[in-house]
């Protein structure tokens, strides 16, 4: 038994080592490659790819995996065991081989027509390569199986447990509580913030914003012996494992806080995967954070419910002055950094508008994958898009490439996926209620002493990367079930002050 | 047929692929990766090495290869059958696995110890490391095989095609002709350099110094699409195909020219990567440079042989001006980085001692592999070192560290690698010869038309790859064959100019 578990283990080393070289492939794609070189690397990426599907998905390997002992292996390999069988045999391997990489290739046809289609505004060249994309994971579904309704079977590959029937509720608060909260709030006029835009109309130098980046990033917890912070044109972060995170931020000479709160955002994804522990990362299976909505849950918070706070502007205030020289109030830079706005693109949104942009793309995909032998007419997504964005924020797209081509995650199969968006914020606001019962919040925060909340996360959630799954770090975090009053409670609070709307 | 050299080639891809990754986790280990990731890029470098070395030795891959009829075949797959014949069964594949497993664990170890001696100027450290490596090495070459001498086998590794024989005649010429030339004009106090060096005695700020060397590779006609420059402890280059071609180069405040001339010597064989034809590329197999020799022709060729030339001077007084806001005359310039000095350190000395430094260890090497069977004295090899740096250099250790510890090839077991050092310079006096019949090289520098210069190289010498061997290229490149002489007299006459001496 020893030796199939050390046999099994020398695979997952493989396995290990392709993921390794694969992802310092793709950073240096993002961050540093010259372009004249990207064919070649594309060649070597499938080959590694093609390489590591043959490491895993094989006869020998399943019979091996599938022969071990339970009751002769301790508790964490178990629970390796059960990870393998799920990520490699129960999904992955019931797709036939050529029709996934049929499908690969359509992904990476689509995406190049996709960022045509949004660059000339032009959905119907996007149109056919969606439909094929929509019948293609239907099909998939299918092999997969499903339980209740297919679209379960997306939800559960990024959060692992999610079903349309927990989403729901969710969704339906975000529906009936934040979408008519959010609407009166566009309504209003805030000439004190038009007033301190002002102050900040000007260039700021990209040197001196990136000094700014690294200490933010250094005073919130990163560890840059564990890891690298560099520039891309779209901020992500990504880890070779739990001693190798690398994020990424950008810096635009006219939008200062672009980099601040991009720095904000994937600090709290780098700190999750650093604060992850030996022991579950030496599994390699296990290894990583676990679902997306965690993830995003820790992104979401460091960026929106600390960075955002009213209790974050004195470090703010001087980080801005240091570095830039730039003067503002507390209370003005509060402001500033929380306005709402009518803003047609989802990732630009504020915090409260922000989950209404994803109740939009959810309520389209829950009705693509509620039934899979009805066809979908395309035509009326962009319909359906355009009506939403009306009824739910105020505002009609004018035209496709700021409304329903605005997004890549279509064009690459990604349904399932926007949901723990806003599932991630809803855990944040928990997370903070349960954070605020056991440090005091406002000397941590004036006292830049980041280690009380890091610590917190980290033996809360972030130790055990993919050993427990969403509702059993939620269960660890807070002490009781996801409940996603806190986040609505949350945003109605802190935006009714901010812009003295009645609570509605 | 057609089939088998299919098959052939999917393999092929598949050590490319594992060559691409670990040439990017080497670049990212000494120029980006967090210092705590380094134990987890070890493990998965050891994981690829083996992957790749199974990929290629074995009874399946040997069959194959050695069943391919070469009739039936083009010439450049020829070539490819080749070279792989020799490369992986005819040298890899004679040790056996358990003895080069062996000995790569005795390297890394050694390296460390190494590392450890010359910090503390302690040879006794490192002797018996030493003498297992070259104990190793002679098994080795024992398994292999060898003709007329066995330090041959070495110098083919790195020279394919270089011998005893040969080298003797041009390091014979080095002792008969440079070294008394070189004691001469070591023996000469250059006032007017002494006045000039005070000019620069001042700190230069690193990031101008990094703009310089981005301009000079521009100008020297690297190109930035197919490849990148940044910065490390000691400046390399490394390649994963002829479209990504990455050098370093240092910065240090209070030496200038270190910046300037570890760029211009690392530019020459970047372009030669950048050169390589895409015919040639594909093959992965005869892609990359030839010889070790050739190789640091090209790098000598841009460092010394152009970018210490008086004519390149006009250029350099320019970007010093520019970037550094440095008034230098051009007379000045040349005479400051082509001072000839008393140094211990190979790595530090001038163009003229250059390969006075080669050839002391070339005769140690020499001795050291002429005969299998006698053993080695350890410490008659450090005597050995000393009293060659007197007799032939004017100069004796004071210290290990700057004596037989200072280089770290021994202690990777890099024997028969010294050598092309010093033929590589040898050859870039011939190459230059030959050019300057072919184009106007004042010219050619006074207006930096540097394309001139690679256009010739990429058609004599650098589309080629490793098609072509060394004495190939050369006769390509001169037509004629290897003649030292060019060299030699290259140095002499330089260096009587700069120094007003008497031709000896």
């Amino acid at each position: 038994m020893d030796n199939k578990m050390k046999e099994l283990k020398k695979i997952i080393e493989i396995d290990k080592a392709y993921n390794h070289a694969m992802t310092l492939l793709s950073w240096d794609l993002e961050t540093e490659m010259a372009k004249d070189s990207i064919d070649n690397v594309s060649k070597t990426m499938q080959t590694l790819s093609e390489l590591q599907y043959n490491n895993l998905v094989n006869d020998k390997f399943k019979k091996l995996l599938y022969s071990i002992n339970e009751n002769e292996i301790n508790d964490l390999d178990k629970k390796v065991i059960k990870r393998l069988k799920k990520d490699v045999f129960e999904k992955m391997s019931k797709i036939p081989v050529d029709e996934y990489s049929k499908y690969n290739s359509l992904l990476s046809k689509s995406q190049n027509i996709w960022e045509k289609a949004k660059n000339e505004n032009d959905f119907n060249l996007f149109k056919p390569y969606l439909k094929e994309i929509i019948e293609t994971n239907k099909k998939f579904i299918r092999y997969k199986g499903y339980k209740d309704t297919p679209y379960n079977s997306l939800l559960d590959d990024f959060e692992e447990g999610m079903t349309v029937a927990k989403a729901d509720i969710f969704f339906n608060k975000v529906k009936e509580e934040l979408v008519p909260f959010a609407l009166k709030v566009l309504e209003i006029k805030n000439k004190r913030i038009e007033e301190i835009k002002k102050k900040i109309n000007k260039k700021f130098d990209k040197e001196k914003q990136k000094k700014l980046s690294y200490e933010l990033a250094k005073i919130m917890g990163f560890d840059f012996n564990k890891g690298v912070l560099k520039e891309s044109e779209h901020p992500f972060t990504t880890n070779m494992n739990n001693k190798d995170v690398r994020f990424t931020t950008h810096y635009h000479e006219d939008d200062l806080f672009s980099s601040i709160y991009s720095t904000a955002h994937e600090v709290g994804h780098a700190i999750y995967e650093q604060q992850i522990s030996d022991e579950i990362d030496d599994t390699i299976v296990l290894a990583g954070g676990s679902t997306m909505g965690i993830h995003e849950a820790q992104s979401r918070f460091t960026e929106n419910v600390i960075a955002k706070n009213r209790l974050f502007m004195p470090l703010l205030v001087k980080l801005l002055d240091k570095h830039l020289e730039l003067k503002l109030e507390e209370d003005e830079l509060y402001l500033l950094v929380n306005e709402v706005k009518k803003q047609y693109i989802r990732t630009e949104a504020d915090e409260l508008t922000y989950p209404i942009h994803v109740l939009i793309r959810y309520e389209i995909e829950k009705e693509i994958f509620s039934n899979l032998d009805k066809e979908i007419d395309i035509e009326e997504l962009r319909k359906k898009w355009n009506n939403m964005y009306e009824k739910y924020l105020g505002i009609r797209p004018r035209t496709d490439t700021e409304g329903i081509l605005q997004d890549t995650h279509w064009s690459v199969g990604l349904f399932g996926y926007f949901p723990s968006y806003a599932i991630g914020s809803a855990y944040a606001s928990q997370m903070f209620e349960s954070l605020c019962k056991e440090i005091d919040i406002e000397d941590t925060l004036k006292n830049e002493k980041f280690y009380l909340i890091n610590n917190f996360l980290k033996e809360r959630i972030h130790k055990y990367g993919k050993l427990l799954k969403a509702d059993e770090l939620i269960l660890s975090c807070c002490n009781e079930e996801f409940n996603p009053q806190y986040y609505i409670d949350y945003l109605k609070e802190k935006f009714s002050r901010i812009y003295g709307v009645i609570n509605v």
